[in-house]
């Protein structure tokens, strides 16, 4: 789906539930509540307190389950598990959760974050005898686990959460108990809910609003927290560190009605836009977005700059995995599969067209060659996220610096290679402070190139040889990744 | 998909093209583009001239269609059909194109719209001795066809269409020639298109804006155009008529992003956006659409209100066909499936809430019950159709009478059954004066009653009593429709 | 699976049964227990006295059909239809029964055999305003039936039969009632069983013992059977011709545990080996089959030479349809997937290999060479049918004439093709002795090219072109076989 | 498939090549030429030296792989795995080969056998940390590799084999390496091939044949052999000890064009139907097997005896793995759904009837009425193997000693069971006899309840009260086998 996009990737949702009769079906409804953020595969662990339930597929949610897996799934918890989506590495083997037979009994891992010394913690591992079956920075999680001879499982979650770096949200299923875990910087989102006397963790809270649960709070950095029938436990596995919170979250990865860091996502996008038209205002005669992840910032610059808000382009919404291109060419094939303009609408009109982000810029110049044939006078693009200039490794999917547009031309190159008539990326102040009712810090690598967490042996330079980041682990690997 | 929404069902989208190398592969790009028409199944034949290919399968385009298939699909001329998703009727038998070996060679026929005198058509040419294998009325046609023993095509398709009452935009394949049929009033839209030397005919110009072809004019009602390599010609079959077109179309069934008898749909929709707000003002806070479908008569709506539009409720795009549902009890599960409101933004709030139709009201009564949830102070529902009280017997799949529930409730009545403060409905006379920037007149008997077509033997009323008017054939037949 | 057997190929098996509460079911036994006659496609049509269910598909009959096919074919009367296998003409439009809608009500046919005159048949229908969609010749029977303006069904069966010339036999199912028709000469086999109260036609006896019915007799040449809850009828459509069932059944086709025309087919193949043992004795060590079908023959080859049998090459039965073949030249590859000769035993020994036929002697000639590599010291091949000279027209799939070995060759130059130090072919008036217990006339056009039934206006010459020929519609028509 | 024989299943089948630039083509023939041994699952583990390539599924070879499958599959060597059916346990995590990244790299381990210390093995290795991802005891050698931290793979797997004790016969994948393990007394069968420079494991010899290659020599009992292209390597890491070769491999697992440690199958199945003449003759008119797994032990009682051989009862190749049986009830449904007997042959003669097992004897009791149904006058029943009176803890799956009918009831009680007029099993001392052209001692524990390895801390009483006893790992499992 991406693929015709050109966006940033998700990593990964997780969900999980515990004491409910119906635990999988509502981990089936919550991960599909939270499919945007991985469509590549789909997995759900279940426990009734003796054994461990599993089954996992490639595809979307809808189609990895039907009745017979989710009656298959007995048990009162369940842990679930949306991996994103790239061509290549697609593996049944590195879906998640991730479960094991450890001493203490089985266990299963869904993860969403990367490790950023999952590649040392793995060959430590291997020397110390253990054997692995995918190329998942996420089993690297549960050797840890099992490694850490703990007497119970908080102790070795937090032991081995010590010897971690990087990014992750993390929810693990033992017996009936259900732990959450976020790294002390809190880079991924991770929220607590309640129904009843059933406990919920989520990437987002909408995953929460289609089983009726009510948000509680957010896991905290550094924290763990245990769910189980006997209610909430909290255990803290290190120091409070400065927060470094994805903020991308806000301007692309999170749905608009989600929750996230606690705040509403619609109200942050929107300020987003307001804040770029203050910061580039435009004379002309609407503001049109590219669907759908422009839709509210381009609402906020409509509101902030008083130019009338217009539906220009139109989103088809049934882009299979596998769709057939025609062999001739098609002018802006790539583009049109997803966005066809208006016709009439647009024809002699000066535009402020909204888009989230731009990673190579390939989609966004077809669009705009696409505006500009049905009759659009003068396009004005704005960007409500600063320009991505550097690699993410703490979760997200951004390719390498030498294929980011930003990274290797000026803002007049690309104004230039994009044919708009002026060009404008929002500021990273303007971000910041687009964000700021949201307390505490961000992590803005991806745009200020500061990074959070430092790399210890596998240096930064390793990293970005990779092809992609979060495929090291892959790509290093001696095992095809299936 | 359209379980979860309750609004009236498409019957069809239909393409087709001529003298192009890769015919098949455009027409499965163009039926890709009309997918909103119809999810049940989807069919191409094609022709080299010689012989016809033909491949259909039940499912999305992108799901019936793979490499294998288009390959196979040889020849510079095809046709092609999207139909309709329902509940029970499903049947590959019925999908189209429909296609037969006559006596003058193979002909392939792909039909939108619905026979009003298709049982007595059949009637009679089951007695001359026709062998029927499917329930759909397509197969009529192609008997019609060859019962005419007419010299050419062209003469048989006059004599055919002769017989028949309703409402069709067809489009028939025979060797390299396409021919385009559109009923004397004009019921369902039809149009032509060209790119190039081919020639092009698609129920909507958005399927033209994918392959790249430039709209040329409509199908005139009572015409038969001919496009083959020698470019068009046109045949009239019938005395023009006084034009019913459906304006449902305009208010629900077209995208945004089509002409519809040959005028822009976002126009005339947000026409009627701007008319509800004439015809019912409100003091409100916000206008929100029922996504997507309302967007655009929101933002009409917003328009001449002046009242701010925002995004108040979030649409999930990954419902699939089979759903599975929890057996507990999850509080309005069908609209939660496809509909989040924003938390936050509502709260408190006086809403003017946009929706384009309401059949049974199901749907949307679970939408306000999640709206006052949300913390919606004020709910005033804008219908930006009028009531719906009379099935539709010219292509739309609109439930009996007694499932309608305007047709068996007062305005004040629905109101109270909805739980909305206040509610208002476009008038018939606004709606006409909406659309009045298009010429002529419209079939508007599903809000009226007055039925442009009057009905046979086979009576309107027997026509009531069958569940649902398109499966009038189906429900009378006895074969199983597979 | 018969591409590496290098056999004739059958055309067909058919089930019927009336007066059970399972019929579907049972007919998917009975088609299971006839699995050898086609393993192509396989269809049902079953019947609640109003309505006609029908599901087929491609592939064998467990892998087409599960218990929600099943489930769906309701009522008390079935009729069911395997097809045999062939690489090119896969279709799941020819796949039989073929049912349709005529004014008389639903109908369904199922068809073992070939119509000589199909062609002229069809283009008659044609001409008369049939519409085909599909280019089997069951079909054109359907036509006939239908266009007989008969009052009833068993009248219109009588005009329909007398018009159409060739080998067939037929099952036909019309409301709650099942007819089985045969032609004057008896071509290919067919018999009535008994359950209780219910009534069954089957091409063999094996589907009856595999649901516990009896046989009752065979479907007499020239009549028309009506099974119903009242009993059976008989009506004759014509008068008794002079005999020609095929002989092949007895050699080949037909499994051992059958009754054919009355016959235990187990017995009669075991003479044709004690034949062959008579005109052909050698002195060898020892007789071995090439398994399955030469079993029973080599074990009467056996029984009359007094040579012990051996099972000498084993068979393997898990070749399924898509075997992916390597790369690189395996040394008699299509004859290994099947067969591996004894190691130890066929050492220095001197052999009697009986096959029951060669038809173009590729896989003969790799199975020779497989056993000379085992220490085979001599091979005396004896074939248990005469030489196959001549092309089928009444139901059986034999290549043309320039693709038979035996067409184009010698004794002498197929013993030196084959390498064997002997060769000999069951003499006719030998097989005809084998089977001389049966009373009345074969088929056995065959070997001695003296055909029963002549052509009309689509000769032979025609017949002969067509590459094969069942599949002569096929090629002639206009529409491609899906 | 087993289900309608009621026979002992197999554990499994290997394969291994290496030095061939077809490696997976050709494991997936010599996988095909294993099926017999397991239906349950295929995988192959494939090696280009750097990387490990895998693929495994449910179901049969030829439904397993298909050219993408094989296409990825890259490397010249390869290792290939099929398991045995049964019902309750189908789990694609414990198909086979278990494939993992150890310290020293990739490696993938494919089994045949039991290891008796797997459960105490297994819980020592969680102790130490190890995670298991599947309740299969090939995980286990897999981890116990990892474990032994040893320089060289064949030193950690003489490490490794040392702390093992049960019966296996072991293909190791590591790079461009294959290793076979035996166990010091040589259970299962486990041969070396050579085709060219290639060489090839193989767990009989039927593999060899169809990928042209030539029988080298067994591996040795307690002997690892290492297979590269700088050839032929042998390790021994036990002593010699007495030999304990799994007798029922000559009774029914192989297949007769196998050689079997060394030895022709066919021949030595022969001799045991010869010895059960010798010790059971009767007065009777024909010998007939029940088919295939009797046909040449029966041939041996014919020949022994005088009585002639007649193919008396038809076998159905086409049982797919989900037969649906009809609701109400078919005499004798569940042997009728493979066997059917001859009509007319059988009918009033005496038969010896010849099988080769008796488990619990519920199919051998419909088969005989079927066949007095069938007209038999006398049926004397002679079993090729003695009493099955035992379970298998060395890789067979033999039903609990209470369901084995001749573990509970005494020979006139199963012959009266059975309603036959005579019954007689093979002596153990006739079998040794038959199997003594054969050097060297077998394992007839089944038969003699001597078991050659005793078990250590899960002692024997445990075994047997799990349910089989190669589920033991599965059921004492806390993770559900997936």
């Amino acid at each position: 789906m991406n693929r015709y996009d050109d966006k940033p990737a998700h990593e990964c949702g997780v969900f999980g539930i515990i004491n409910h009769p119906e635990a999988a079906r509502l981990t089936y409804l919550g991960l599909y509540a939270l499919q945007h953020r991985g469509q590549e595969s789909a997995g759900i662990v279940s426990s009734d307190g003796d054994r461990h339930y599993r089954h996992k597929g490639m595809g979307l949610v809808a189609d990895v389950f039907h009745e017979a897996e989710l009656n298959r799934l007995a048990g009162s918890a369940a842990v679930g598990h949306v991996r994103y989506s790239t061509t290549g590495s697609s593996s049944l083997s590195n879906a998640q959760p991730i479960a094991g037979d450890l001493t203490m009994g089985p266990v299963a891992v869904a993860h969403n974050g990367n490790l950023v010394n999952a590649l040392e913690l793995r060959e430590d591992l291997l020397r110390q005898g253990s054997v692995f079956s995918s190329t998942s920075d996420t089993e690297v999680l549960l050797h840890l686990i099992a490694s850490t001879f703990a007497d119970t499982l908080e102790d070795a979650l937090g032991a081995a959460m010590r010897r971690v770096s990087g990014a992750y949200s993390m929810a693990v299923l033992y017996r009936e108990r259900l732990f959450g875990i976020r790294d002390p910087r809190g880079f991924r989102p991770f929220c607590i809910g309640r129904f009843r006397d059933s406990w919920i963790l989520s990437s987002e809270t909408c995953a929460l609003d289609i089983i009726d649960a009510e948000y509680v709070r957010d896991v905290e950095p550094g924290e763990i927290v245990e769910l189980s029938s006997a209610g909430i436990k909290s255990y803290r596995f290190a120091e409070r560190q400065p927060l470094a919170q994805c903020i991308f979250e806000y301007i692309y990865f999170a749905k608009p009605d989600s929750l996230i860091y606690g705040h509403p996502v619609y109200a942050v996008r929107k300020r987003i836009g307001e804040q770029l038209a203050l910061e580039s205002p435009v004379d002309a005669d609407m503001v049109i977005p590219i669907p759908d992840s422009s839709n509210v910032a381009a609402l906020g610059y409509s509101k902030a700059s008083g130019l009338p808000y217009e539906i220009g382009i139109i989103r088809n919404h049934y882009v299979g995995r596998t769709f057939i291109e025609p062999q001739q060419t098609i002018r802006d094939f790539g583009a049109k599969i997803k966005h066809n303009p208006l016709p009439g609408l647009l024809e002699g009109k000066r535009l402020v067209v909204v888009d989230d982000s731009i990673v190579r810029g390939t989609t966004t110049r077809k669009i705009v060659k696409m505006l500009r044939r049905a009759g659009a006078r003068e396009i004005h693009l704005r960007i409500s996220s600063p320009m991505v200039m550097n690699p993410c490794f703490y979760g997200i999917d951004i390719p390498t610096r030498t294929e980011l547009i930003a990274a290797n031309s000026t803002l007049e190159e690309i104004r230039r290679h994009l044919r708009v008539d002026t060009l404008h990326f929002l500021s990273i102040e303007g971000l910041r402070k687009a964000a700021g009712g949201v307390p505490g810090g961000f992590c803005d690598a991806c745009f200020s190139g500061v990074y959070p967490v430092k790399f210890a042996k596998v240096g930064k330079d390793l990293l970005e040889e990779s092809a992609r980041q979060p495929s090291l682990l892959e790509s290093l690997s001696r095992m095809e990744a299936r």
